[in-house]
């Protein structure tokens, strides 16, 4: 497998493999990449381009093999393997995540959730009771995760994120405002619905200046 | 101001702006693409590449004004302006949302919350009184708003999404699970947990591979 796929690239890869289950569990075989295109508002092109980075799924003018795609995808993501997941910070925000539905049936196990907040601690969210914060640390050292959450208030963020990824954690999905820092070997996705709405004011401006 | 602005670098612009932000509120009038590469995980070249989008900000070996480079990016971004957002589904998440602190600061005001649910219907969250559902269209088209978010369940996500493009809205941010269709002409976004782990799970996947 080549070693540099671009990360825009990387970021699109779930999107594919998202249709493909769907496709797959309406009984399709083939698709093409003007389909898929189509429905991922993505040129044929580019699709043909993402996929060539992993291999040659499709023949000329006979479109990909939905089930191929979608396994090979599955692995390539590292969906075909279970990850330890926990939840640190059970405001409104971290309770809406610990509760989303779409986590276990892609293989992602919230196994723990965490706050500092004594009238939390120890309260029961989605049949899991919510622990001390303090005790992260040495918690993680007993069972280790792979991805942390992190939806505490921003001004702990960076704390938090030490905590994990110094316990081993590889993977942080930063849900506060604030920006974090880590290790080049850890990854890093930040949600900030602030800058999704920032992206999209730019169009509208320009529209607004057109008219 | 060209035209073709790839996305990449539009969705990058927010992220600049708010360490241009932070640094303008520290006090700093320069700034190399050096140090907004560090801060922002980017290649010099790269920021030097986004930013010649938009325009010659630098000059060579001296660096950015802080502050000139700040203003440009707000007006390019639609920040001078304010920005109506209704909030449709109030549930764990779209309660969160409602309460995120972000939102004002930056130019985005949140008019209205709607719900179906005849138990919230009525209540107050955040100084604001949740509207039923149902009303949504009317409303738009007394008030109209630029900006509608998603929060409902995903079997409804693309009913409310019409609703909301059909009587004007032109941005959907979309934080259901489901994948909804708008018109070209209308800007989307979705926020989906799931997508962002399984973007890192192939770094990690690849991480495990190697050991």
């Amino acid at each position: 497998m080549p070693i540099d796929i671009p990360d825009v690239v990387i970021d699109r890869l779930p999107l594919y493999y998202r249709l493909l289950e769907r496709l797959e569990a309406e009984g399709r075989s083939v698709v093409s990449s003007q389909e898929l295109g189509t429905e991922l508002g993505v040129t044929p092109a580019q699709i043909r381009k993402d996929l060539s980075y992993f291999g040659r799924f499709g023949k000329q003018g006979r479109g990909y093999s939905v089930h191929r795609l979608a396994d090979e995808l599955r692995q390539i993501l590292g969906l075909d393997t279970r990850w330890r997941v926990t939840v640190v910070g059970i405001g409104r925000l971290g309770r809406a995540i610990a509760s989303y539905p779409g986590f276990e049936g892609q293989g992602f196990d919230i196994i723990a959730l965490y706050d500092a907040s004594p009238s939390l601690v120890g309260t029961e969210i989605e049949g899991r009771t919510v622990r001390d914060v303090s005790s992260l640390r040495e918690d993680l050292e007993r069972e280790p995760v792979d991805i942390g959450i992190v939806a505490v208030p921003g001004e702990v963020a960076q704390e938090v994120v030490d905590t994990l990824v110094n316990a081993g954690v590889q993977a942080i999905l930063n849900y506060t405002p604030n920006r974090v820092q880590v290790r080049t070997d850890v990854e890093l996705k930040h949600i900030n619905p602030v800058l999704f709405l920032q992206s999209m004011t730019y169009h509208l401006k320009r529209q607004r200046d057109e008219r």
